[in-house]
């Protein structure tokens, strides 16, 4: 094998930049060539790719986002897509891939490994919400910009006795809002993981404020429902002061934390690894504290589990 | 004069403890006694009053909020609630009073004024929508605090090439906006002082688009419309995969920055001077980057004005 | 068993007070009454102890530092000032211990024990080198906050193509020169526990500005040698436009990390968990991403292994 | 006038990329064509020049450092430098400059101008040590990062009843020193501006112990002397458990702050009009809150004055 190829797919992920500088330096180090491809599937169908050396990685790991850029394209999804894919990492003598994103972006990278090109998959997603990994390139990163924005809502409720409900990304995952939920103290975390009782929340909140406590933080996931939504059934139950923050966008951005950066340096370096073994159709992960790999058709069948010890956790310690 | 107090009222801002502390630490050093009052104008009806002394102070100034906490007290316009608070005072030998808030806080330093009790306003606003100050205790926090938000929705918009409309703060001023927006780099900036076109907007998208931009930034005042209800209208123009965040309270709060620690405690140290001299009635200011007062009468006849260079510059440096 | 105590020992570390919170709380949770003993073991014998309850360490959990504060106290080596420690906690009624510190605070969670007062130990400090965990609470934040000023050294290395040596805390270990290493893109990182060749080191950055880097970022463990001292012997082997950074004690403060605040709680809940079951003399780890417990004892026989395989991974990546 | 150049000289500061962008984009906006120099006068003599357009700048505000680099260049101070830099900017059609740095960069500038080719300056320092202007572009910047650094010394400082000397950058200058002081709560700023005793400094720590105060910070400006030097000097007054922190090299980079690239893109757009007014020789400024310019030759008389009324604030708020 002499030329790999690296493509990010899906929603971006802090990190990504890291694990692109990872892969490539770590091959050339080996002795392969490295390109990139832009813009995804989308891109590597179009054949928008090119060659990169060890400077085009150069001062990049401590971006967020994606210098290779990302998009959605459903349409990798068709056989026709694939083969289309496929000529054009032929064209530039591309002999296998790593694609960095969220758990749509292993369906192209099994099918391509089927067809004979060998892909390695890295999980860049901020949600954590992939099986066979206990984290996502960007999650901790995601979780501690979470965290900043609550301790800082945490001065204004304090100085005005309110509650806070403050919805959190994550998608079908509690992942995000658990993390943050534990880090920042939150009276009551919301996931889709778990049920809830509107009625015992607002108890909870009743009864802090009768102890003095001046302030209620809610962190509520995004896949449970819209925090507006929440806090106007909270308020079936009295009147707590609620005020209602969504985080959006922001969380998926900033510069990697020091975590992100180094798994998805190891997770990076542990791809080309792979490659060179010959291997492909294989989901890269961190498990145990150890970077391990799986193969891709496994994931699909398996179910990615939240740390739900953290939400017991949390209704022992914040009240 | 032997004793004066100190209370935080409206909307908390960054810098406030900063202020608090000021006040309290040039008072004892000119050998007067200090006293809190809880919740602004509430608190000293109710005569939630306290000793302060130089440790009460102590490791405040870095945090945001305001540890005497604030509350919104309508029947503070009441006469009789005016007079309440000066029984209150009294009862405590309180000879006069700084008041740290917004401009709805400076009706009861005027009114208390009127009654004989000497009263001097510190402008204690993110919003910075206050008359003859040109910049308010808190905004140049709330700015950075939009400005890192934005620098990290920039990462995510270059990765999928979006345009974001970022809703901020500001009540009915274009403040927060202008500046956020000359720091962030946005293509537009939409305030209240200033007619827009829709259709313009759209076409610098576009324009942008054509020339190879990857994203376009849209920073919305709060006082011209729901972040949602422009992005709606904005689709009218063309599909801009236009996504929307409203920042919401994390602008009130964080450690407050460099610059409204320092400004605050020149406007505390200043009111103290002015009570010394007997003054009250009046509103502590900053202006042409001297610290200065004005009657606070004078106020309300005054309109705050917006920087609206500012808004004139980033049209000719932001496409 | 019906009270507890917390103290902190050793030097501070972002995350100690999410421990003392977790502990208290949870201890609450559990039925318990809780101490708080100021200033560590020195408290401890001098009896500066205090009754907390749930809102004691309300607030608490974003801010770095130890609101017990920490001391360090070689006197409590002495069986004396173990004997008079424990007639304290006997004055108090206070049947069980938990320290939070470095390992040193260990050793006397040891003989407490064996005097027959149940302690457990918890890891705290920014250092990571305690065996049997593999991560300590505060190094994760300190590694962050290194990373900070290594993206900001960067800046200004980029405009002006220096070589910069960062030296960074840990003692002996290398930890936080790895992790931040690896991180910031460092390209050497210099630690106890793999020797080096600064001829080699001198090689590679003149490799480096021969392809056109811009800057070199060299990592050093305060284990190794002082940055001065490695600068100079740098500069034998060639002009380097070499800065040095000691970046000192502000690796030691700073809001805890999302992590940190995580596994802090954790622990300290497991800790509560332990001593219920009446066991002492045990300290609580992280391994392989499960909270765990060892005997002291096992501890003081091991030593703690730094992740090596990250200096490796740096070694094919930086260059 | 149809063609422009800009270069960055002397020592970074953060927010000379945002006074790049606005001098470009303005410039364009104008129907100018803008050439970017390489390496400051270094490269201007040895024609590092290249075309830049809108794109050029763009997603370049929120980084520190200068994308055009720097340089020391003595060799400028020759008449015989100053015409070969003429010759390579006759030689791209560039008809006049705009250079961003400290007052070394000026003399550059006004030498250019006196051979008949306009050059602006612009105050790129994190320093402020230049006169006719408040503030510097990157001053604001370097005080925020020193304020984060002391408000994470303070954390650990009270953890442990310690004094801590930090040392802060500024030439000559004791601006940081004095806003990052005041803004710090620090108990003492050393400045090169005023005397100080050191007896005095030593019984204001004492007095504050007495008092239960948990910590000590006392800002030192480099101008002054060295960190070390101070703390020895401090040693022979008592022990006052001194840790000594360099801040170095960090103070110069990070992103800048929302006033540093607001203040950068007005002035930069400033410059732009006094180029197309024919103008040259004038230094660029901010002045009681507006953008002024000067001769650059009055500059030489003068002498930066630095705020000295905050030192006499931090006396008295800060014991």
């Amino acid at each position: 094998m002499k030329r790999i190829g690296i493509l990010t797919s899906g929603g971006d992920a802090p990190g990504m930049n890291a694990a692109i500088r990872a892969i490539t330096r770590k091959a050339i180090h080996e002795g392969l060539e490295v390109y990139g491809i832009n813009y995804g599937y989308a891109g590597l169908v179009a054949g928008d790719i090119f060659r990169m050396d060890e400077s085009t990685v150069g001062d990049k790991i401590q971006h967020g986002g994606t210098f290779l850029y990302s998009a959605r394209y459903p349409e990798f999804a068709q056989v026709e897509g694939q083969l289309k894919g496929i000529e054009q990492l032929n064209k530039f003598g591309i002999e296998a891939l790593v694609v960095i994103g969220g758990d749509g972006s292993y369906h192209g990278a099994l099918r391509l490994t089927e067809h004979g090109y060998n892909t390695i998959g890295l999980p860049g997603t901020i949600d954590n919400d992939i099986p066979y990994t206990d984290f996502t390139i960007g999650f901790d990163t995601a979780v501690n910009t979470v965290l900043e924005s609550v301790d800082r809502i945490r001065d204004t409720a304090t100085s005005h006795e309110r509650t806070f409900v403050i919805e959190v990304m994550g998608r079908g995952a509690g992942d995000i809002a658990l993390w943050s939920g534990v880090a920042g103290g939150a009276e009551a975390v919301i996931v889709p993981e778990k049920d809830f009782s509107m009625r015992k929340i607002a108890d909870k909140i009743r009864a802090g404020r009768n102890r003095g406590k001046k302030h209620s933080l809610i962190i509520l996931a995004e896949g449970v429902m819209h925090a507006d939504e929440f806090a106007k059934e909270l308020g079936e139950y009295g009147d707590f002061h609620t005020r209602v923050t969504v985080l959006g966008h922001v969380q998926r951005g900033g510069s990697p934390t020091a975590r992100d950066r180094v798994i998805a340096s190891q997770m990076g370096a542990y791809a080309v690894d792979l490659l060179q073994q010959g291997k492909g159709g294989l989901a890269v992960g961190i498990e145990n504290n150890k970077i391990v790999s799986h193969d891709i058709l496994d994931l699909f069948d398996a179910k990615h589990h939240a740390e739900l010890s953290l939400f017991d956790l949390n209704n022992s310690i914040s009240y």
